[in-house]
């Protein structure tokens, strides 16, 4: 037997007794016979804790000090659970992200992993060590400053250390049994994924499936590493997140993966705009360079009455602010009419690679939302994705509607089983 | 000007606040033209929870996982309190011991320090930077594992890299002026000493002075590095700790420094021990292979109609138990009578190189505590100190009067300034 990499989130190991079960969940696959690194992530509320603490002494605490501070929480997990470990009678060491080699660039608060070193994992766990390995942290090449990853940078740290060890799998521990057709606090039937593709996986990631960040599918797609995704709470088997069905998984992929749906965006539209080349450039680099991330754009056809045109975008709520005033500052060079801002909506997405080759599903789509009452206010899609912008109040009718109209729902409504505290 | 080491101790950064009165004072240094590093121990508190947490997962914690936990304290206050200097306008850059070059042997939780190579501290200072290093932590030589100095760790942390720095002084801030003529809180009429020498402080210390451990005096005088203690509450001079006087202090060195004690010993006398060689040996070699450090030991002459001796010593008395087992296995061997085992105990310490040319110091010492009353169990004596064991009930008492005898009473009842909250 191999190499797994196991990583469990702060909820897991929210307090002693949550390091004790974790503990004991860990030797078990000792016990039978794999080699075991762990990521884990700082205790419950341990991060929000230093973070007031660093406010409290500075209104804007400088990057690399806060990464300095915020270490600090997995260093007191991570030592925690190997003692736990130990307390088993098992072997255990703990490591940070620079003692696990884990190697980044100079960004801090959100750096980007350059590169994994793993040889003093490695020896550990050739000693017959289970290791422990910080989360969310690295160190910078050049300046050799610790780093932090931002948001679900545990999951990337487990996704590359795995690829770096050549790990069989990637065990990701979380608070729910895995991934799920829809959410199902929103979808009562919503039924546990036992297998899905990465390219699927990306796609419910941007969607606004919160289980495993697109950041740390990528990586795993690139390195070809399976991800199992299962709780931590509970002994079941979670979703394989691979390239291809491995072992007893089902062989033929659905048609559709699942429903996922995000009201953290907020739509933008830049009213009358001029039809001619360029305008839309401008628009966008100076979005671009106040550094938001936009996700859907959409750009009518223009009234030939008037020629001029609405470019419609969306964008996280957080950066409408800055999104406004940007744009503000480029309407004498372009030259629209009026800006609008509208917090009010949600995104509903339909994911699967199933749809590039069976044309009726956008039909299916549009006819479910339809029939719900449900208006669309903007459509994009890929090869294997359609989503809709709809108003914020319909979502969880639009959702339950569109994954009916798929057959997704499951025979019982207690196919959910939530373990634990359901942080 | 040159480069200044200043050590802040927990209870001087126990919070938000502390930090930013901390910060202020750093910066204060700094503007005068100083370039500045300072040690920082972890906030109040903060250890303690720590040790706490590890008694919840574990009864028996490994050091090397006890070591990583613990020093998560530094980093958290290390970090803050950069981001406060930054704060205040002025760069800074925190680094752990193991980024500052503290080299240690691998000794879990009483780590020694081995070397020291500070080129990453000297180029941030040389930038501009203010430095700030974690106290109290290193990293071992060969494996790399993070490592703990064990108690009064900081302050060795910061005398160690003063002189791998060659810095001017270290500065060892701390929540008293300075260090007395005897414990301000027994003796209200004691005084602040301004200067004081390598070896008279170093007997002070072993002597149950608190202000400053042994080690880091010890590590001082090695190097050559004045040591400055004073309050971080207030902005008085406080004592100077080095070789010669410096500046406008005294130049010719007072005849006695100072009196100390010490309630945290207890005496064992071991009773008829056969007056032959090779007896004493057996016994302090079972207390040395159950690794018990022992203090005074004290034989008398043995009685010439029986043959037999007693053998009497002081040491912790947390150490107590495990030296009695330690002599009762002795017993078949030795063939003593019977062990005796006293912890209502005192110590009084008379410290000053001037003894050695003053003849009379003795004499009025043991005067001294007989007008007062008191009894001597056993004497001591090096060449600039003479300790004496008294009742423990006795002790205030016994200091006050021999503190009195020689002078070192201050003429104001208020001489003694506690800054801040004395903790």
């Amino acid at each position: 037997m191999g190499l797994v990499v196991q990583k469990y989130g702060g909820s897991s190991v929210a307090d002693a007794e949550g390091i004790k079960r974790v503990a004991k969940r860990i030797v078990e696959a000792k016990k039978n016979g794999h080699q075991v690194v762990v990521v884990v992530s700082a205790m419950g509320d341990t991060t929000d804790e230093l973070i007031d603490l660093a406010e409290q002494v500075s209104p804007m605490p400088a990057g690399r000090e806060f990464d300095m501070l915020l270490t600090a929480g997995e260093r007191i997990s991570m030592a925690l659970l190997a003692m736990a470990i130990k307390n088993l009678g098992h072997a255990a060491q703990s490591f940070t992200g620079s003692q696990a080699g884990v190697i980044t660039d100079a960004v801090h608060g959100k750096a980007r992993i350059i590169d994994v070193t793993p040889g003093r994992i490695q020896q550990s766990v050739d000693s017959g060590n289970i290791a422990i390995v910080a989360g969310f942290q690295g160190v910078s090449q050049d300046s050799k400053d610790i780093t932090t990853l931002g948001r679900g940078g545990s999951d990337t740290t487990a996704v590359a250390l795995a690829a770096a060890l050549n790990a069989e799998v990637c065990e990701i521990y979380t608070d729910v049994d895995g991934v799920f057709t829809a959410d199902p606090r929103v979808v009562k039937k919503a039924r546990k994924i036992d297998w899905i593709s990465f390219e699927d996986m990306l796609e419910l990631a941007a969607s606004g499936s919160k289980v495993l960040l697109h950041r740390c599918v990528e990586y795993a797609r690139r390195y070809n590493i399976p991800i199992h995704v299962r709780s931590s709470f509970s002994g079941l088997r979670g979703t394989w997140v691979s390239n291809e069905p491995q072992g007893d998984q089902p062989m033929e992929q659905a048609i559709i993966s699942g429903v996922a749906h995000d009201t953290s965006e907020a739509k933008v539209t830049v009213v009358g705009v001029p039809d001619k080349p360029g305008e839309a450039a401008t628009i966008f680099r100076a979005i671009s360079d106040a550094e938001i991330n936009i996700d859907m754009i959409v750009q009518n056809v223009s009234a030939a009455s008037t020629g001029l045109t609405d470019i419609s975008f969306t964008l996280p709520k957080t950066e409408g602010r800055k999104a406004i005033e940007a744009l503000e500052k480029t309407k004498p060079r372009v030259g629209f009419d009026s800006l609008r801002y509208d917090d009010q909506i949600a995104k509903i997405s339909l994911v699967g690679a199933g749809m590039k080759t069976n044309p009726g599903v956008t039909a299916t789509f549009f006819e479910a939302l339809s029939n719900a009452g449900v208006n669309i206010e903007l459509i994009s899609t890929s090869e294997i994705r359609i989503s809709v912008v709809t108003r914020a109040d319909d979502v969880n009718e639009a959702v339950r509607a569109v994954h009916s109209a798929f057959g997704l729902d499951s025979e019982s409504d207690e196919a959910v089983v939530y373990g634990g505290t359901g942080r």
